[in-house]
């Protein structure tokens, strides 16, 4: 049993642990949902702390907040952000859609501080009051949503679009150091013409490069707050600049160019821009799981299997047969893609299902865009550090595949037409000889024309 | 131009294409409803004829429907059931959510053959008027839903569980045939202990059948009718057997068992059955993706693939390759699969947002749902007849695998232990030797030992 | 029985009806894939005639086509750009990943259209033959991705972009009109502080002035074109600069700033593009779900619902009920976009299982992505035309919604604090009095100030 | 810095905190894989327990395994299960797709804990080893699916059906005690005929019940156990009757009918099992947000909405609206089902992606499998206790929807006609009138009639 003591709110008196900070909504909110094991997350408890601190620093400016309760604010909601206080936000994922308890923990947590601070005491309200001076301009419908769009910003901006970054230096270099290795083609997973590995990689580095500028398309998106709307969108009981100065306010501690949303009972009632922002992800995963794959199947071996690829053994790969090494961190990547999808889906049924004045799937959206964010950023940097760093190319597999190859007939057809350069190929599948011998006894191409012809690192940048 | 005659509803008149059957409500919703090129499938409309003659013989039977009358709906409803007037069902998928007025479509069509064949006048809804006599006793509420679960049971029972049969059969027959075929198997795409072909097969079959089984388990719940509800569940205006007599008469017409819904307020709000069902064919979808991807995979090549199985030349595989052969007919299924995971997603969306004593999804998941049934067989035959029936293993290829296969190591760890066992299988890795130099090299196994212990013909069934 | 001739492909002889234009290969493909109902969608035929046309048109300027067999090309691509020639295209959606036999489908039948003008004969090949003339310097590879990115371009822009162009006018016009109208407004579905009708549907004009922002920035990715790339991405078998060339002549045509694809090899191996592009899409129909959502519960009753908007009366509701109004616009719009959801979830699929040179899932993204297309475009028409345009404002029942509203007691917060603005709400609720019997009776607020602060007129634009 | 000790494994050695009981390759697992915050689910660390002591009992009494160390494992093994080293387990979810860390996670605890109770050392790997004998006669391949799918059965019997029991139990309660409560039903969110509020609460319950149903029918598939299949389904270095006795010795501990999967090689490659039992929750979810929404329409208000139910005002529903209360039991719900949707495309995706001798997507799955579980299991739990329990009719509101409504009028039809009764409709709703006023007024029924047919307390259950 530990100790207790008593906070009140609208609705009466809570007893709430002797030790903890929050206050009676968030004791109520704990008590009433005890579903699953997601806290709300972490991030966005620091967004919030941004927020709440930004919020006191604009009612300071425009006058409607005390200067001393408005700095008290301040210092308490910069320890929220800086994540010193993650202990006091209890609060499940699976909680009112407007994440209301969500905003009243961190009016809770910050008026207690500050009251400690000034003097007053901890449950006591007085002198900062949770509502009328913590949450002073605000309601749950701008704040939380603002929050979100400040964490999902702060997600992109300081771990995925990094982690990406390093990723494609990565896959760049190979595309480079790999460009005069000349190596079968596959489509359909069929023999094909000859490129380059580096040309294979070039695509996979163009994907993450378009995968990119795709974060940065939509970014601005995000960069549009809600704040100043609050309650429905008017924005009742809030300065007419309260939003911009907030905006100002943040732009100006992250230094990321934050504006006030066009239209704020939209901001309210939608989700929209996290639905595209998120749908920059869903490509993202597609881009990375065809990338992993790839990578995968090449790699596969070291016997029977294609061959080209050595990853690097970082574990035993399994418990059974000894000596054996997987492609542990494709898997890894690919089971991420895999969650990124179902996250998909799950942020856009959510944002289809707002009614009038409130999108009320704020929890879920901010969860499953956030985990997104964060298990794609640390799992494409497991992915550069523990397997691209260490591919490998097998050049005497990689060799003897262009060798064999029957599809550099294609190279004969403009010559001497498609129709019997397929003979060609056809009779050499059929017999089991090289291309070349089957052209010859063809009769319809000279030995001296085939050499000239059918030259693989030739076929790989005709333009040239 | 086209001739015209005029029609008229409770709203009003309206003229119809002079040649065409439907009449007033048809002719609004065609002309509302100018979306997309997706008609109202024809398995519901043949199925809505079934629903209507059944009805019209459950309100004869039940003493509210003169005979002359009913006898006359039954004839043209049969006429429906039985594809003939398909081109009187021009609506659109993407109308009213009730599908409202493809009932009335069918009421229209029916009341005006059935005036016609009675002496009346078309367009003249005397003697057989279609809300009064041809809807007699009956909702959309409860019609539609009927008549696509009729249809449901009908695509899976007559189109897809054949055709998974045939694929199943086909299957079997391979796991049978190649038992005896020794290969090495592949875990995390990487070489790993040995199987036979006909055990990897079989590992197919076994989805396929579960797969059929799966939907026989999903059956029983699209048994159950709606009809009887009328317009929100209570039956109002119905005679209280009405929905029992139409299941009957509809059991006895198709061989089908069908009964009545347990509760017919649920049936109308809801579409769980239809949500539940294609669940598993978005599980069949999964099963079938393996299935074809592995056959894709196990017959890449020719010369630098996994090269253990040849597939059928169907068509010439590439436009600019010639002689190139690709594995079309599993493109065809995946992307059949692709879809159906697609569908899956939208018939959950659909099936979750009914309100209150409807759910206003029906087209949308009856198109979706029988686009399913109607993929899946299709493809599956195809796949079937195109390609595995010419499958054929490439027994060299297979051998060698198995040969050069360094995971054959496993079978000496229960003798000489994993981590003694592991150091062999790495030795032999590094050194590009084969497995069993690399042992006796070790010195932990003599050449008899190894020569009784390393055996894949013994370890592919070890328990016999 | 029908007539028939004989054309070759390399792999032999086929019938093929005698009055068709199309050859052997796409014959077979016919009968391999009997699968579905779904055609090559015939936005993407016109899309291929035009980028087959601008092919001809290259490789004559590049020297490589002699000019009479580039007129006779061209002028049979036009044909098909126009749509003359849908009935020559067959193919199921359900065929190779690649869509090579729907490229061949337009090499076969321009073939034979220019031999029977340059007076060769239909089936002879000669003068023109398909693979070697009229695919010159392509491969279904690079011919394919294209066309389906323009066929995707023209679509949005022809389509979609005018379409909710027109929605939006509608909106903003409502939006500026009913500016006056002060309601009630719902967060969480229960009653909240007062805004206008107009902000309400500014809220949904902005979500669609976003949704046609997010198109226009996914465009970009689709104007990027794979032609030249030939078969891997290397470019085999075209002169350097056919690509470039290609998108100039499309550009030309179209208007659109087509351009080459800066990886070529990314530009066959993924669709990323199309994956992001249908994001912009799928968050659209979020969007149009909410607003379609919105309307409906709002025109709900029109006597036990919340009665504040009047729906127009476009057919009878009902089979069974007379005289019943439903709002089936919304019912068509939400089920094309439950329909677009489920269609990301295929393209997405789709997009992240490219196999090494190739993405071998063309026909069914193409399909998916060009019928969201076409059903949000005549969805939004449908609506607008039929919905929105008769929409009218029930303003006895928008009056009294505000005037019992128990949230009015917010204004009253900053002045005499949350926690007794929330005792007078509660009161009042519990006792069913007014708001102003409440808060007069609790003595907290005199009837002057009441009358002053407590005014629903000044809570919707607190800014100004 | 912590104090370690050295551990090793094939690979090598490793330094691993000297106060944790992990081994070498745990601690590999734990540097390699840095992604998320998610841990391998306790629930299925727990049932993992179970496996590995069931394995030990088999391997015992097969005669394989010495009884001494097996009874060590055993020991070790059982308090895994209880739960009470859940601290030993520290693996992300995002690690290799067949498990195999997190199997030698339990592996080194288990040894490392048996060699302490048999005096050896931490570390030593003697007597016990963590492969030769924790292991012996399984692979991660095997016992990974086994401990998934003991786990998905515990989760489902144990948490789930017991919650949705209860809400059952609740919502026929409601339909029992409301079953004399008419109220006015609503079709397309339109004003239909009556039903009783019993009767809308008795869909709920079916639908609920179904749910239940469902859950028992895909029960069986979890049922089958991979156990005994080894590494690639064969058994190799396995027992022939391992699988067997291990499946009964879970049986008889747990109580549920575990067997043998009837095909290994396909229990390994696929999770199908899962795919379609998560089809059931799906299913589920979709139900209970359809249950959820229509509970909070209803229940919105308190004076500009439905206002037919009252919800218990369990917390402050807003930090700016005084005296608000909202459905938050409500949002917490339909936010679960948002995330068993996203879910449910995840294990679909997964379940799609095995790659032939194994799907490598086994902790993604049942990372998500089991969260749904758990989050449906909480909501449906914390949504019974804190809304379905305090649920309270407003009996006025209900009566007046009933008196006003036109929807009447359908008693009338089997009467006078649909066109006639539409007519009245009409009238009524354009002149504002009642209906009877409208029916007097049209000459076509008079008083006498019309108050013996247009009785809402008839139409509620015509057929009694």
């Amino acid at each position: 049993m530990t100790d207790t003591r008593t906070e009140t709110d609208s609705m009466g008196e809570m007893d709430v642990p002797a030790d903890r900070l929050w206050g009676a909504q968030t004791q109520r909110s704990k008590e009433n949902f005890r579903i699953g094991e997601e806290r709300m997350p972490r991030e966005l408890i620091h967004a919030l702390g941004q927020v709440k601190r930004a919020a006191a620093v604009a009612n300071r400016k425009l006058g409607v907040l005390d200067r001393t309760i408005a700095d008290a604010i301040e210092q308490a909601a910069r320890r929220i952000a800086k994540g010193e206080l993650d202990e006091e936000f209890p609060l499940s994922v699976w909680q009112t859609g407007s994440g209301t308890q969500t905003n009243m923990n961190a009016n809770e947590v910050i008026a207690n501080l500050a009251n400690r601070s000034l003097g007053g005491e901890v449950g006591g309200k007085s002198p900062v009051h949770p509502n009328d001076h913590v949450n002073k301009s605000q309601s749950s419908n701008d704040t939380i949503p603002t929050a979100v769009h400040v964490a999902a910003v702060a997600g992109l901006k300081t771990m995925l679009l990094p982690a990406l970054g390093s990723m494609l230096t990565e896959l760049e270099a190979k595309a480079s150091d790999w460009n005069a290795i000349v190596k079968i083609g596959r489509t359909h997973t069929q023999d094909a013409v000859p490129l380059t590995l580096g040309q294979e990689f070039s695509a996979y580095a163009r994907q993450l490069r378009a995968g990119i500028e795709r974060i940065d398309q939509v970014l601005p998106g995000l960069l549009e707050l809600a704040q100043g709307g609050t309650a429905v969108g008017t924005g009742l009981n809030a300065p007419a600049d309260f939003g911009r100065k907030v905006a100002e306010e943040l732009a100006a501690e992250t230094g990321w160019p934050f504006t006030c949303a066009p239209n704020r009972f939209e901001a309210l009632a939608g989700q929209d821009g996290l639905v595209f922002a998120h749908g920059a992800l869903n490509t993202l995963a597609a881009s990375l799981y065809k990338i992993a794959n790839d990578i995968r199947l090449l790699g596969s071996g070291p016997r029977a299997g294609l061959g080209e690829l050595s990853l690097p053994a970082n574990e035993p790969g399994s418990s059974i047969m000894p000596g054996k090494v997987n492609p542990t961190q494709v898997e890894a990547l690919t089971q991420v893609c895999a969650q990124v999808f179902g996250n998909h889906a799950t942020v856009t049924f959510a944002g289809s299902q707002g009614q009038f004045e409130l999108n009320a799937y704020r929890p879920v959206v901010a969860y499953n865009f956030l985990q997104s964010v964060r298990l794609l950023a640390d799992a494409c940097r497991s992915f550069t550090e523990n397997l691209l760093k260490g591919l490998e190319p097998n050049r005497d597999n990689i060799a003897s595949g262009v060798e064999n190859s029957l599809m550099l007939v294609t190279a004969l057809a403009p010559e001497i037409g498609y129709d019997k350069a397929a003979d060609i190929a056809k009779r050499a599948h059929q017999d089991g000889t090289t291309l070349k011998a089957a052209a010859l006894a063809s009769g319809w191409v000279s030995e001296t024309d085939y050499d000239r012809i059918v030259r693989p690192q030739d076929m790989i940048d005709p333009g040239s």
